[in-house]
This record gives C-alpha cells, sequence and structure tokens, in this order.
C-alpha cells in the first residue's frame, strides 16, 4: 500500500551520540546501524519510507527521552530543545513528515504550555509521552497523569483537539527495579513496556480522566499493550465493581466505550495478523493505526508484513492510513497523495 | 457438557471466617454469599456442579493464602493444615474432587517435601501456589521460583509427575503497592492478577527454569495472564536476544515451544468465545483447559458459557475434560463418568 | 441495542393462505404459527420489535414469490399487487417500516419501470429478487441478470441510488431439481440457497455488471452465503486468470475490492459469532448489516445473539443499524430514534 | 517445516500427454511447465520437496480421469491401468510417496474390488475420487454415491480402515453445465468445485452414509469446500429439521459431530491464515491436514505460507504432519524422517 501513515517513529539528538551508541548496545543486534538511523531525519528515513510505501512520518523523540530526567528545569530545557530542533528539520517536508512535541511531565501547567506552543508555532500534531516522569531527588519516584491535578493539561490537549501518544520507558524506582532486574530480558517489548503503559491508561480510565474529559483522545502503541486481550474480563470486573463497590463515581461508561470514543492502538512492533484479527473484534478497525517502532522495528517487517496481511480492503486502507488521516485532520496531505 | 473438570475453585479455612468476610468486602457485591460458598466444600460446591454440569474439581486454598505470610514458620504450619483439612474434607468424594496442594515457598526444600507427602500420601494432584511469597521482616519482598535455588522444587514435581499452577496474589511491597494503591480499581483480575503472573510465568522461562526442568508443567489462569497476546511481540523480541545478546543461554527454545511443552492456560474468570478462539490460534486447544475461579465467579457465567460457545466438539471435549484428564491421568474418573 | 434495523424480513399475502399453509409444512415445525407472523405485518412484528429492540424493519415478500412465476404477464401483474399492498400496509408506520419492491424479472425494462414506480412513488428503499426468474414453457429456464441485457434495469437502481437484495429461492429446473431432490434436507438455508445466490452473484462479478455499474450496491443474505469463506482462494484464481486468460476484460478489479465497493452481506439466518468475526476481517464491519430472516428465523434467536455478542461498540453499532441507516439514508428514522 | 506431509498431489499419464496439454491450456498461464510437472513423479516433484520441506506425497490421478469417463468398461480398464502405472512409479520411494487408488465408480462393487486390490497389494492409503461419476449413454448423468447401494463399497472401505479424498471435478451434464457455461470464469476453484463437493458430502451426512458406517473417513481439499463457514447455520437448520421433519431417521448426530468423526479438511489450494483459524474454531485443528493441490498450485505458494503461518507449534505439527501420520499409519515414515 503506497501512501501509509506510521506515527510511533523515534529520533534522537545528534549531540547525545555517545549515549545512544550505549544505549543501543543494551538491546540492539546492530547498534551502529541503530544510531545512524535514529539520528537521521531527511535521508535514510525517507528512503526506507520510499521503498516500503510510507507516505507519512510523525516523528517523535526517543523513549525514555525527557521522561528519564527527574530535575525539572533540566527536563523543561531538553524538551523545548528537541522540540525546537525537530520543527527546524522537518519544516521542508510537510508532505512527508510531522511531529509529536516531547513534554516534560513534571507540571501539568508547563506541560500544556509546551504542548501549547509546539501545535500553535509548530503545527505539531500533538505530544507523545513516555510513560510516566522519573521525579524526586534521587529519580526514584514517577509522576502518573491520571489524577485531577493534571486536568489543565488534558483540557489543553482537548481544547487543541490532538491526541497524545503514550509511549512506554523502562521501570525504574528501587523496588520496581529489581521485578524487572532479575529478569532483564523481560525488560522493554517482551513485557515491562506493556506493563507500566496499560497501568497508566487504565488509570486514567478509572480515575476518572476521560469523564472530565470526554474528548480526550489517546493512542497506545503495540496494539494496545495487552488491553485488548482482557476486554472481556476487565469489562465484567469493571462492571461488577460499579454494582455496590463506588468505582461508577469516576467511570461512568464501560471499558468497550472508551475503546470507542478515547482511545486507539497501533501495529508498532506488533506485526502479526492473527493478533490484529483479534483487536479488529474487540476494539474496532475505526481505532487501529499502522505504526512501525522505527528504528526499533524495521521497515520492512512492519510494511512487508501489512502490506501482505489477507484483510478486507476497506479496514487496510483505514488502518494503513485513512483513520490517521481523520484523527490528525491531515487532508492535505491526503490531497497531495501519490 | 456434562463432566466438565474445573482446577481454579477456591476453599478457605471455616476458622479464618472474620479474615474471609473482611477480604469479601473489598471485592464482592455479595459478601455473605461468597463466605457461604468459599467454606463450603462437600454441598452448595456439589449442587452447583450437578446443576452445571461439573464433573469434577480440583481444590486449592484461596489467594493470597500462605503466600500473604511472611513468617516462615507460620507459613509451613498453615500449610500442612490446610492440606490435611482438605485431604480430610474430599476423601469421601474421589469421584467428584482432587486437590492441589497448598505450599509455603520460604524454602525450596521444605516446598518440595510438603508437596511429596501431599502427592503419596492424600493423591492431590499438583500444587498451587499464588505468585511471589511474601517473606523478610516486614513482608515487603518478594520471593519468585524462577532462579537456580529453586530447582531442587522443580525437580521434585517433574519428579513427582505433577502441575503446578501459578496463581496470582495482590501486589505487596512498599513502592510496588502505590502504584496499585493510587489506582486501586485495577487491583485483582482487572490488570494486577495478570501483571504478576507473566512477570514470574516469563521469568521462569528467561532464567532457564524449563530448560533445567524440560518435563516441568506450570498452569496459568485467566486464558494466560496476558501472555498470549504477545505472543508473536515475545517471540520476535527473544529470538532478536537470542542473537547476540545472551537470553540464549538460558533459553534455547522458542516461547511457542514453551507453550507447547510446559505451559497450560485455564478459561477461568475469561468467559469470552473470541479470546479463547484466539488463544486457540496462539496457545492451541491441546493446551488450554476450562476453569472456572468459582465462587469469584460464579457456575453458571463459567459453564453456561463454556457450554454454549460455538466451538467444535473435539476441542471443546478436550478443553472441557479431556485435557485435564491427560494432564492429571484422571482415567479412573473418566471410567466412572455419567 | 435499541433501534436495530432488519431487512430481510418476509410477508406473504393473505390471500395466499393456503399456500402459504402447505409451503410451511414443508419445512416448519409450526406451521400455524408461520403462517399468522408471514401474513401478519403491524401487529405481531411491532410486538416482537419491541421486545427484542428492533427498531425499523423492511419488508420484503416471501419467496419464492414471483420469481417462481414463469407466466411474465402473471408475473408482473403479482409484483404490482404485492408492492400496492405493502405500500397501503405500512404507510402509517414510517417510522418502523420500509419496504424492498417486489419484481418481475422476465424484462428489464419492466423490472426497471416498477422500481422506479416504487421507489418515486412509495419511498421503497430498493428491491429484493428471489435470485433467478423461472420462465420457458415449463418453468424450468433460469434468467439470470449478470449479463449485458440486463444494463438498463441496473442503471435504473444505480440512478435511482438505491441496493437491490439478492435473495435465495430453492433450484428449479429438470436436471438441477434431480439434485436436489435425492438430498433434499439439502434443499433452501442448509445448501442449495449459497449455491444459487454464490453462482448469481459472482456472475455479476465476472460478467462486468460492477465494472458497467460501479455504483450498483447488492445485499447478500446470511453473512454472504458462502463466498467470504473463499475470498483468498477467488482472488488468487481471478489475478491467475486475468494474466492470460481474458477475465480481466469484464472483471477489473479484485474481488476484494468489489465487496469494498458493491457488495453488502446480513446476519439473517447465520448468527455465529465466530463466523462474524471471521466475516470483519473478509468482508470488514462497515459493509455487514444487521437482519434476522422473520419469520423463517425467529427475533430472539437473531436478537438476543447480536444483543449478546462479544464486539467493539463501534463496529457493533455499525452492523446493529449504522451502516443500514448510511446505505439506505435513514436520517430521519436516526433523528426519532428512541 | 520439514517432513510436512501433503496429499492432494495429481500427477497424468503421459500417453494423455496431447489432451493434458490442452485441458491446461484451459486455465493454467504457463500449460508447458503445467504437462511436465503433472506427468513427472520422481524427479520434478522430489526437487521441489526437498527445496521446502515436503517428506511425503501421496499421489493421486488428476481430475476429472475416471470419472469424466461415461463408459463404464473403458472408466475400469483405465483406473487399473493408473493404479498399476503408479505403483510402478513410486515402488522405490515408498519413504517419499504414497497413493491413493483411482476407481472408477459406475459400479459399487467394482470399485470396492479395486480399492482391495490396490490397498492389499500395492499398500495404497485409500482412494481418491472426483466428485460424482459420469455415466448416462451422453455422459451426462451423475452417480452419487450417497445412497444405499454404495454401501458396499464403504464397508470395504471401512474393512481396509482406508479414508477416501472426495475431490472435485468439472460440472457437467446439460442444463447444469448451461449454469457455468454462462459463467465460466467460476468454473473450477472460484466456485463449481465447492459446489459439487459439498453437495455430495453433505449428502452422504443426511443420506446416512456415516450412520451406517460409522467409521468411514471422508477428506475434503480445499478447507473444505466452504462447509466450515456455514456451520453454525447448517447445525441450526438440520437440528431443526430433526425435530418433526424426519431428518433424524438418516442423519443422528449433529454435522458438528460428523466433523469430529468422520470428516477431515485439507488446506489444498486455499493458503489463507484468516480462514484457517476460523477452521480451527469450526472443525479443529486435529482434522485440519496440509496439502497443496500441485501442480495446481506451486509448492512456493503452500508451503512458504505455511511455514510462516503465525500459528502455535503444536498445532502446526499436527496440520502440517502428525495428523496425516495417525489417519494413514504412516509410522515407519515417522522413524525415518530427518
Amino acid at each position: 500500500m503506497l501512501g501509509k501513515i506510521a506515527l510511533e517513529e523515534a529520533f534522537a539528538l545528534p549531540r547525545f551520540d555517545e549515549k545512544t551508541r550505549w544505549w543501543a548496545s543494551l538491546f540492539s543486534t546492530d547498534p551502529e546501524t541503530h544510531v545512524k538511523e535514529i539520528t537521521d531525519i531527511n535521508k535514510i528515513r525517507i528512503e526506507h519510507a520510499d521503498k516500503y510505501g510510507v507516505g507519512y512520518q510523525i516523528l517523535s523523540y526517543t523513549a525514555p527521552g525527557v521522561q528519564d530526567i527527574w530535575d525539572p528545569a533540566e527536563a523543561q530545557a531538553l524538551a523545548v530543545e528537541i522540540n525546537d530542533y525537530i520543527a527546524e528539520q522537518i519544516k521542508g517536508r510537510p508532505d512527508r513528515f510531522g511531529a509529536f512535541a516531547t513534554l516534560s511531565m513534571h507540571n501539568p501547567e508547563e506541560a500544556a504550555t509546551e504542548l501549547r506552543r509546539c501545535v500553535e508555532k509548530y503545527g505539531f500534531l500533538g505530544a507523545l509521552v513516555n510513560d510516566t516522569q522519573r521525579a524526586g531527588p534521587d529519580g526514584d519516584d514517577m509522576i502518573f497523569y491520571d489524577n485531577a491535578s493534571w486536568d489543565v493539561f488534558w483540557k489543553t490537549a482537548t481544547d487543541l483537539d490532538v491526541p497524545l501518544y503514550l509511549h512506554p520507558r523502562n521501570p525504574t524506582g528501587t523496588i520496581y527495579n529489581k521485578l524487572w532486574a532479575d529478569r532483564k530480558w523481560l525488560v522493554g517489548p517482551p513485557l515491562s513496556f506493556a506493563h507500566g503503559v496499560s497501568l497508566h491508561a487504565l488509570g486514567m480510565v478509572t480515575n476518572g480522566v476521560f469523564d472530565r474529559h470526554p474528548k480526550l483522545q489517546i493512542i497506545l502503541g503495540h496494539l494496545g499493550e495487552h488491553i485488548p486481550f482482557d476486554m472481556w474480563r476487565i469489562n465484567h470486573w469493571f462492571e461488577d465493581r460499579k454494582k455496590i463497590l463506588g468505582l461508577a463515581e469516576t467511570c461512568k461508561r464501560t471499558i468497550r466505550e472508551y475503546f470507542a470514543d478515547n482511545l486507539w492502538i497501533t501495529t508498532s512492533g506488533h506485526f502479526s495478523t492473527t493478533t490484529l484479527n483479534f483487536c479488529m473484534s474487540e476494539v474496532g478497525s475505526d481505532r487501529i493505526l499502522f505504526s512501525i517502532d522505527y528504528p526499533f522495528e524495521t521497515f520492512p517487517d512492519a510494511c512487508e508484513w501489512f502490506d501482505a496481511a489477507e484483510l478486507n480492503v476497506v479496514d487496510k486502507r483505514k488502518i494503513g492510513k485513512d483513520n490517521a488521516k481523520r484523527l490528525f485532520k491531515l487532508g492535505a496531505y491526503k490531497d497531495s497523495e501519490a
């Protein structure tokens, strides 16, 4: 399929090359290529896209990024630097690139202000945040955005009418970390990512974020970070807990309704037709978006899978591009598509 | 279907009635009924079973049970008491009841010895353990069974040729707990149970337990605690991490092979035909076992769903009873089945 | 779900009661009830609908109907009588009833003219035709509508912007009939219906009807009369036959594209969640419409199944009513829906 | 997967090369290659098999074959010639080839005798018959095997404990043929094959063949010739027709039970993971067998699809080879498999 749109696509700042190289050595079988691919914006990325039929990419700063910085001032300065940098990098290719704002999530007002700046000044299409914000004197605290103090931020997102991509980052915090240190192969895509984001996203559901901000749109990668698998079970227990136990106070709709109205999932890093079919039943093709997770995943793995996937053409078009055009209002892109 | 076999079916000790009542008030919409059902063995349980076509039930002590007791001596004493109690209770109904041993998991040797006693003396069919064992001076530590110190225990289980059911319990430990306290509606079936058990079970996979004990059989409830959803993604990353990163040292087979050789899933608390169909693709009908999770779930919810579920009759028979007969060597039961 | 829309719902003329009773005795386990239900319009039907959450029904004359009459003049007279009758019957309930035109299919011009009359005079929502038209001196001939002589009819349907429901009828014709007489239990829903309609519908695809009338909309009942099952196989062989063998001359698009642009399927008489899930992959939820096939099927069988079917809420709403509103432009109905 | 077993694999007699070439020109995009592949036994076929991991092939004479010959004596002579020929061809490679008997189906006794000869003399693994036998003075009659006159034949098959593969052939007979002549692109794999075999197989079910021969094993290609798609609908109507209408006299079990006890399906010519997953729900992995349909389909299309298909490893092994070993008692082959 030509003109696919991908939206979990990472870049890094060139000035952090050394750190990026060290980081890549922890998980990549080819760290050098990884460093080149993640720091490039306009060359390798476009070549891959041209070869594999990706028309438009929404770029975001690589995880853990600013969410790993527990000093608020440092985090904010880096977020601004990243946003200014990527705006400059992509401004010549509005037909091929969009961006998600990078945000320091120490302070809701500050995060809201930077989101507004990025959307209004640069035309960014929303924000991508890497799960909880590390905080506290040693970085062992975790700031979640699922309590009322973040309402000002979520109100800004809905006022601006842009979605937020809730992306994973590695587990941190003393005890929490030990769980994973003793089973290190599960850190990241095999398990910890889904644990982090599913907790945070369902925390938003049960703590009332979507009831207070019914127009808020949140995107989850990796076909939904396990949540669709338990749609029946979650629904069963949520509805039970509403009967006498108080959940109904903050969570008025069913989990299926939140998925219909507020949540989206992408195919990033989960290139399985059987699982996609399952998600089409449990989430629905109108809320599924193609994505790659480049350069942690490759263009051919994602695109050759998707292009060959047995699927009706209406839903393939939706998942491949039409849903993204609708969510991000990419009508102009549509017109110019080859 | 007549003669269904169910194997995640909980009981409590009558002498803990007050505690059971308090506990039930935290999650149940009808605590009194819950207390009656969980402390009964031979009356209500058989009535339900007769009405809904359950021929055989394997009973286990309710979670968190002994895994919640951080004093090793107290834990061991309670485990022995529970095992003696349930052996006595069911001994008149070998046609209807089996039991899983309850174990203190503070010490591998001690746990192995008690498992052996229960299997050899009472004919128990394996053990059910509630995720990690609380330990340490304040109960904040968590003992996992996925490191080499537990080999003596796993060797005993394989020598005895009995499976272990890895059941969830509530999250404990200071920081870990805070994660869940702030989003309390996710504690238990909606999310935390799957987080705990998926970490532990995949820890066993990646830390080499199944490579060192290739005949070990582990049962996971709730259709696999999310793991089947990410079969493709886990496989993709495990195989990648084997290439140069060392995972191959302890984890020689693929995740799909461990599911073929060592892991089983049950339908407990997840009565969804769509998800069951998905698991039949990703796990396979030979490794799926019917279960209820009574009295946290009801006989009619589980049995009416399963009996009406659209499914070929071979797999329905397997999942409903034949797989359990094979795993637990219930040939005698088979002969006497109505 | 309240406000479901159903569109394969049959009625019969009261003056044919004797014939209807005889006919019912061939297949119904309760012929008397069948006769009452099929000849009623405004009472039993509304009671069922109110009880089971059906807001709007599109009525059509029962099969084989006019397609069973091989005398052209008699067929035309009956079609006109039926259309005038049902228009009169439903005119007081525009909030609950619509109708499909009944057509004599002996002559394309005549069929087109009657379709136009029904749509323009009575506001009918399209037509329902029972597979091939019996014709010839003994009724042994079968008129198909998949050749160029029917272009005038299909042009009228697209000009009027109304769909045609291609409904089955029993097999007729000497040799063809003998095939079924020797295996009579397969006549009708178990097999012959799907054989007839799949041949006719795919004949329209391969003989170029949709290439000549790209806006034509055809509805198939019973989840698509087997065609979705072979979507891969049909596509594989069609594309192969286009390479050098000439199929490309009349059939320029792929079978998947015809399903995206021209074909719809309904759930009539096929109340299976597993098959519906499969069709959501192969056809797509945007082209699936709820229906019952009353009174050959019952309201509770259809509605209780659909209402309880595990499915995301977006697609459930689409299949239950929103797709029908879109196809039949039922905006006014939407506004008045309870 | 190494050692796959394939069982709908066609050969032709070299002396019919001219006819084979003409026939190939009707459907093949490369008739010359087709002729070479279908007349070869030991060279091209083994090369393909080695390259694509097929360990064992069960060969059968190409359709329509002897079922196209309406002269009984000629048909019988050809069947014997074919059986002697293929027995001679494969006798040196018992590790790689088995064969299905070719049978003239004009006379049940004669067919039974030839089947017995092939099984007892040559070790053939069953028979493959191409749907109905053409008969009558002009070849317009169709002999079905679903009536009591064929009991002697079915008894022989069950006595010999060998299955019969019910393979399609092109539609014949005056009126029947005209249906297809006017929509010629649907003849063969796109539609007519499934129509023929589904009628015949379900005729066997409803006319009591399996009730009279409860051990009879019938194999259907192409993932079941559409029947699994309507499992719910067929079951629904069969059970309804048993209530008062007489079907229960010849068809005591449910359609799902016949699929559990008497019917098998193969993947021949239907290389779709989504459809295979659906069949795993509706038919069950224990009754699904890998096959190619070579040389009408290619080894790479079948094998690369199957090898890459996302599926649990137990069912993949079953479908790829273990089920065939069980059905055909290929233990010796198993032992020698690399």
